[in-house]
Parts: structure tokens; sequence; C-alpha cells
């Protein structure tokens, strides 16, 4: 039994020495150096190539190595009768919440604007929001929303959330499925921490946008796949939204001939929300390996039914 | 007995609405409307041409409209004898710990940088800092560098402060007159909130950058006079310091040649970071009134030895 490891970069060695980090009798494998395939019982990957599993005929368990998991399923011979896991990390999760609060801030406080304005030596002071004055809408409140959304709330920020089940967090009012217009209507900033599924792709389309408030401000660090871009550039064409910050694209890198590039009240970042680090999550993949082998109930799993 | 306003703007409507709302019995004039400059015992003003109030000889109190007073020591011929007073407001004290938290995390999630590549259409994703992992210095920690220094903590930072006598804030290193040194060597970034006198005047200059660590970030809210604008330009040309953020200038607005509005390591917003509101400050302004009037301690005032 060994531990298989598929990156669609290569890069290896980070993980690897994690890994040997968390469990030094863990045999940690890449598909460069296997030699018996029947020998591998778990994998875990970033973002592997169609395909990468087929040559594996006893896999039991295929991880990620990041939160998402869309990764995944979007390959179509991924085994069926795996038991898929994601990790779950804290420094994620608060990587996440600094990166979402410093947008939201940036975004009232009008550093934007005054970036624009300094490319044309112009003073112009302008009045900016308040914190507590400001309401954002978390779309997608599940463990990572509502984490972000209690450090919003936290600063001082008036804070909302949809999800599919009613969540009870204290200071928060918690949307479910037929409550979206509502939920919508009242977000000055709508931040999309969504999972990427059938019913969640495109979402953030104009039809979505005519129903935030004017003026509203979009964040996607979720997947580039939510948004359908051309509704966007619409939306902010007729001052319907005005601006967005977008971390995540259809395709990244986001290719230079993107309209997205060339607009002033759209700030690209490229996918850096939060960045993976191996020693941080290498003590769960470690863990779950051996819960594998003992055959006990794996951690932080994912269903492929929903895919998430 | 009246009150008098001078605004440097001329802009009085706000100023005599809130004062009437504060108290309705106030009689507020202005320059234009005064008939009888004996009858003005009290005068507000907000940058204040010199000279102005040399035809007011029954002054009694001059105050500030807002937290700075450096205006009204810009004048020789203040008056010697008289109180003077500024405003303390706590939106001014909160909209600055908003505004100076905006700047930090901007920085340390490389929002300007990514705003800069985005100009030459390039993805290039960079490591961020984690605001646990970062150290800010507040250069003048006084009530509105303390109040900015716990909003900052409150959010994970660290953060230390610097002033003349030491403070006892929670969890906040206080360093006093000569640590100076001991506090620059810790500050990744520095934020100046000092007052200006003549003792600050300049601080901000080439041997107190030296002292910061290498790769520094500077944070200017305070007055322009504190910054020697071309050893700042030095330094970041040098790659000692990586970039500032500045709010406040020599001349204000900032003259269309300024070498500063063409660099991309510089941030320039236009004086914006707690805008003064006539509602909010009015109260204070009427209450310091009636003190006068029956002989009561004022409140906030200010030393005219010290300047602040």
């Amino acid at each position: 039994m060994a531990l298989l490891l598929i990156r669609n970069n290569k890069e290896y060695e980070a993980w690897i020495d994690a890994l040997h980090e968390a469990d030094p009798s863990l045999e940690v494998l890449t598909p460069e150096t296997v030699k018996d395939p029947k020998a591998i019982t778990m994998a875990v990957t970033w973002k592997a190539p169609n395909g990468s599993f087929e040559p594996y005929p006893n896999l039991k368990v295929i991880g990620s190595m990041g939160a998402g998991v869309d990764h995944l399923f979007n390959d179509p011979s991924l085994p069926k009768d795996v038991t898929l896991t994601r990790v779950v990390d804290e420094k994620l999760a608060s990587d996440m919440q600094e990166f979402v609060l410093t947008l939201c801030l940036s975004h009232i406080k009008n550093l934007p604007l005054y970036r624009n304005l300094q490319d044309q030596s112009q003073w112009k002071p302008t009045q900016y929001k308040r914190v507590p004055d400001v309401q954002i809408g978390i779309l997608g409140f599940g463990t990572l929303g509502q984490a972000v959304g209690k450090a919003l709330q936290q600063t001082g920020f008036q804070v909302s959330g949809w999800s599919h089940s009613r969540k009870e967090v204290e200071g928060i009012k918690s949307y479910t499925q037929d409550e979206l217009d509502d939920f919508l209507a009242q977000a000055e900033i709508l931040v999309c921490l969504l999972p990427l599924t059938e019913e969640t792709e495109g979402i953030l389309n104009a039809s979505l946008f005519s129903k935030l408030p004017k003026g509203a401000y979009l964040i996607n660090v979720a997947r580039g796949g939510h948004l359908v871009d051309a509704d966007l550039i619409e939306a902010l064409d007729n001052n319907h939204l005005s601006g967005a910050a977008l971390d995540v694209f259809h395709n990244e890198p986001l290719p230079q001939d993107h309209p997205f590039w060339n607009r002033k009240d759209i700030l690209i970042t490229p996918h850096v929300a939060s960045m993976s680090n191996a020693a941080s999550v290498a003590p769960q993949i470690a863990e779950n390996y051996r819960r594998m082998e003992k055959g006990e109930e794996l951690k932080n799993t994912v269903s492929q039914k929903k895919g998430y």
C-alpha cells in the first residue's frame, strides 16, 4: 500500500517532505516513481489531468490537496466507487477571511477609485462609507462562508448569508433556498463563496445582478465558472454594478486578450485569496491514509452525488 | 456674546445648521455677518487665513473644527492669551481606524501590486503575508494612535506604539522617547499619526527610514509636513522601503507636477482618512461655548506651549 501524489504542475518536493514530516513511515510516490500500480490505495491530487486514475485498479480514496474539489469532478473517468476527501485547513479559512475583508474595506474606502485617479494626477476627495453602514451578503454560507461572515461581522459590517439550509450564526441573518431574492436585495457587497456544481455554474448572471441594489459591488473568490463574464461587463457598463473584484476565472491564467484586463472597474487578482500550504495540510492527509488502512471513517469526505 | 466661524473655503451653511440644531439659542456669525467685533468671544475655525483673529479684541476661546490644530499655530498673530480647543470626534477616530486598517491589509495582500500588474495584463501570483505575522508600529501613540492600534490589534496584527510617555494598552508594546530606534527596527509597517509640531516636522526622513527593516511600508495619515518628500523617493528608489500610502501632503491638493503622482510604489489618497462632519461635532462646540459663558473648564483643550 502506498500514497500517490498527482499534481498538474508536477511540483512534488514540498508535498513529499511535508508528508514524511507528518508520518515518516508513509510511502509517498508520484506517477513517475510508481512501480506497481496495484499497490496504490490512495491518491492525493491537485488538478490531475483527465484519466490520471485509470492505471490504479485498487484506489479506495482520492483526496484533493486543497479545499476545492471541482477539479476531481472535471475528470469523466473519476472512479465512482472511491471515497473522496478534501482538505479543511484553518489557515486557508483565515487567509480567505483576511482576503475578503481586505477587498470589502478597499472598496468602501474607494482605494481602487483613487488609484485610477492617480493615473491622471487627479485629486478628488470622495465620501467613503463607514463599516457599520455597509451590508455584505455571503453567497454560499457553508463552513468557509460562515468563517468569512464572522470575520466581517467582527470588524463591524452588517452580514447576511445564503445557503441551502438555514444556519445559526450569531449576529448574521441566514437566508435559505427560496429567499434568494430577499437576500440579494440588501447586499451592497456580494461575496461569492459557493462550491462549483451544475446548480451553481453561471449563477452570477444578468438575472442575479438585476436583483442586487444599484451600485452593488461583486467579489468572486469561489470559481470562475460561477460568473457569466459578458453579463458582468453589461451590468458594469449600464452602471447597475459599481465594480467587481475577481480572484478566479474560467481560464487561469486569465488570457491576455480577455476584456477584464482593461477595465478600471474590475480589480483582477491571480487566484491568491488562499494559497494551499503543504506543511499545514499534510498531517490531515497522513491521518486519512492511516484511517483508510484501519478501515475507519475518513475525515472531510466529499459527496460524489452532491459534488461538494 | 456670539460664536464666530472662520473657514478657508467659506462653506458655512452645514456648520451653522448643525450648531443651531445643537443649540437653537446660539448666535452664530461669520466674518461677513459680524456687526460688532467686540461681541465675539469664541471663534471656531478651519484653516483661517493668517491674521483672521486680529479684528476681535474679546476672544477668549479659539477652537479647531477638526482634530488637527496645526492650522492654528501656523498663524503668527494667533492671540497668546486665549484658550485653544479641538474636536474629539469618536467617528473621526473610528474612520481613521478603518482607513489605516484598510491600507495595512491592502499592502500585505499585495493589492497595489496586482493593480499595477493589471495595467500590463500580467498574471503573477505572489505570496501574501498573514495578518498575525505582521508587525505594525504606530508613530504617535496618543488618543488617536491608541484607538488605531487597538483596531489593528483586534484584527490580529502585532502592534507597537511610540510616544513621549509610556502608555498602558493591553497587548500593545509601548515605546517612549529614547527608544525610537528599537521601535523602528521592528516596524514592518510604520503608521504616522503624530501631531505636527516643531519637533516632529520632517521626522519621516532618510535617517528614520534607514532604521526601519528592509522592505518596510510607510503610511502617513498625519500631516504632509512630517515627511521629507525627497528622502522617501530615495528610500523607495534604493529599495529600502517597499512602498508608501500617503493621505497628506505639504501642499494640498498635491500639485499636478509633483513626482509622487507617477510612482507605482506610492498610493495617493486625497486627505480622506477621516472627513470632519459638522453634524457629529457641533454638539461639543456648542457645549464648550456654554462652558465658556459660565466660566467652567472647557473640554478638549490644546496647549499653546506644546502645540497639541
